[in-house]
This record gives C-alpha cells, sequence and structure tokens, in this order.
C-alpha cells in the first residue's frame, strides 16, 4: 500500500481521497524525470485543474512530495479542468501524469462523493466512509490509476526576478518595482491607483 | 520566541526568514478574526505577493498555519507586489497584516540577503546566516514587525463547483464542464480545441 507522510496530512487539514493522488501522481513524475523533492525552484509543478469543480486537493499532494510549493511560485493551475498534472524540471524535461477516465469512474461511485455531492465537507463525513476511498486510492497498482506521458520541448517560465522595490507615494508601504503604479507623476501601489482610478489598472 | 511546527518546514523544503512570516501574519489574523486552521474551506487566505520578485515563501506559511491551501482553493495571489495578505472567513470578516516597512529595512540588511541578491538558493546558503534571519522573525515583538487591519466590508468568492463533466471527444480525457469548449460542434478539452484552433482559446 502506497504510504502518505504524516505532515503532507497535517498540511491539508482533511483526509480525503484527493490529496493522495497527487501525492502519488508526483511521485511518479518524479521517478521518471529522476528528481528529488525540491528544496528550492528546481522544479515547476503545473496542475491541469481550475476553479468551480471539486476535487483540487490533488494540488496540496503535489506540493507535498514534490516540493514545488505555490508559495515558492512553483506550481501553478493551468485551469484545464482536467484530474492531472506536469512536472517539469528545467533541463531534465517534463511528465504529465493524468487520473485514468476508468479510475475516476470506479473511485466516483464510492460513498465519499455521494456526500461530497451534498455539499458535505470532508472533515464532516464518516471517517470509514473517507477511509474506504483513500484505500482506494493507495491500494490501486500505478497503471489502473494513472497515464504517464513524456512531454518532448515543453517548456514553462516566470519572470526574472528583481529585488527591486519602493514605497508608494500615498500608503507608505514597500511595492516590488514590478506592481508600482504612476498616478499624477507619483509611484503608488495598485491599491491606492484602485481607489482614485477605479479598479481593473 | 514564536515557534514554528515542524511540518511546515517538511512541507516548504528549506528554512528561510520568509516562510516564518508568514506564519506569523496567518497566526496574527486567525487570533483577530477568532478562527482556528480551517480543515475544508471556512477561509480564503489572499496573498499581496505576485510573481518576478522574491519573499514570496511567506504564502507557505500562510498555508500551513492558516489551513487555507492553494489545492483546496483558500489561497489566491492578488498580484500587488507587497508583503501582505488578507485572512476573509465569509460571515466573520476580514483582516489584512502585512510587514512594516522598517522591518523589512532591517530583516534586509542580514547577510542572508546578500546571499540571495547573488543568486545562491536558501538550502545552499550556510545554516548559520539562515538562522540569523530566521532568529529575527520568531523574535521581533509583534508591533515592531506587522501592521494589523480590520478590512470593513471586504469580500471575496470562487464561481459556484460543479461536479459536471464529460469526455473530451478528441482525448477521452474527463473535463470538468466549466473548461469544456466546443470545436466543430463536438465538446473537446482546452488543449484539444488549441492543437486545432491555436492557443488562447
Amino acid at each position: 500500500m502506497f504510504k502518505i507522510p504524516e505532515f503532507a496530512w497535517e498540511f491539508h487539514g482533511h483526509r480525503c481521497p484527493f490529496m493522495p493522488i497527487g501525492y502519488r501522481m508526483g511521485k511518479i513524475a518524479m521517478e521518471k524525470l529522476g528528481v528529488e523533492k525540491v528544496k528550492d525552484h528546481g522544479a515547476f509543478a503545473l496542475s491541469e485543474m481550475g476553479v468551480g469543480h471539486p476535487q483540487t486537493c490533488m494540488m496540496d499532494g503535489i506540493q507535498a512530495v514534490t516540493g514545488c510549493t505555490y508559495g515558492k511560485l512553483m506550481m501553478e493551475r493551468l485551469n484545464y479542468g482536467k484530474v492531472a498534472m506536469i512536472l517539469y524540471a528545467p533541463g531534465k524535461g517534463a511528465i504529465r501524469v493524468s487520473a485514468l477516465p476508468e479510475f475516476q469512474d470506479e473511485l466516483g461511485k464510492k460513498e465519499f462523493f455521494a456526500y461530497r455531492k451534498k455539499g458535505i465537507e470532508p472533515s464532516q463525513i464518516p471517517p470509514s466512509v473517507v477511509e474506504e476511498a483513500v484505500k482506494v486510492v493507495l491500494e490501486t497498482p500505478e497503471e489502473k490509476m494513472l497515464k504517464v506521458e513524456n512531454l518532448e520541448g515543453f517548456t514553462f517560465s516566470r519572470p526574472k526576478s528583481s529585488f527591486n522595490k519602493a514605497k508608494c507615494s500615498s500608503c507608505g508601504e514597500y511595492v516590488f518595482e514590478r506592481y508600482l503604479k504612476v498616478l499624477d507623476g507619483k509611484q503608488t501601489c495598485i491599491p491606492c491607483a484602485e481607489k482614485v482610478m477605479g479598479s481593473g489598472i
């Protein structure tokens, strides 16, 4: 049975089947690329999930196992609405891992999902019902659960980082230069500029 | 001295001063709002940080302490380029916490930042240099470090969640309905549609 370390559950906040799916996806992608958990900024984990749909907990499992955290700017959503992820390590390649439709159909039959569709939060679902769904994720063999693809030539990057910052002439708070606006010839932060000019600056 | 639990360091992947800043920010915001760590989806943590600048590690501390994780869709960036966050618990209110400019100036004098400006990753900086900066964050009294504001009438929401999904007529993968596109009359996923129509669909 696949093991999820305790820190990942503690970080996530509740038990559910999707955090472990993400953990398994990330682990497999790391093995295929030959990379360890990223301490700093060595790889990007790109989730194909979006908003306004369930099962996004997957992304916390991916953060936990790969070390590609949102805080380090190493995770981002691609907003395709798919239960899938891409692990991209510059210079080493990119691996896509997705949950097979057949596996999603099987998992979806579990009672856990009936509770979720009624709007009941994971922490409020009876533990036996939760564990039944978690067990499926931890015990299903990889080939019956996930599709793994090598993405030739895949690339993703962030803008070049700059330490430059200046104080907003209005509120006095520091703003990283990239986000400074100019209002009546003075440098301001976005919220102060929007108070005068309206939103969407 | 303020304590950061081990799971938060393990999640984050390296020791640095910004993860603990976020942890302290989140903790104070929770106390002011009277909320516990969110197990499921009870609050949003909105970071005022953006991309293309340093110190974003703050967001991992916020995720860890508040339980408002990116995976649960309870964290998002506002992209203002500021060392600040908003904790919003619907029905309970919103608290903004920002790092005081004077504190940022003081912290910025530490040797840790000289290494970072040379492009040296946190895990590669001598531990004594890292711990000197971490200690400042853990030992500075709240009033010399953070500004705390109550945001009257603040609101933030996500689109209504739907479990509806369908298979892409081209690749056969499941897509949550919100992200389905129509190409030649057939429902497809975004990547399959973009292969035919180009990006930006």
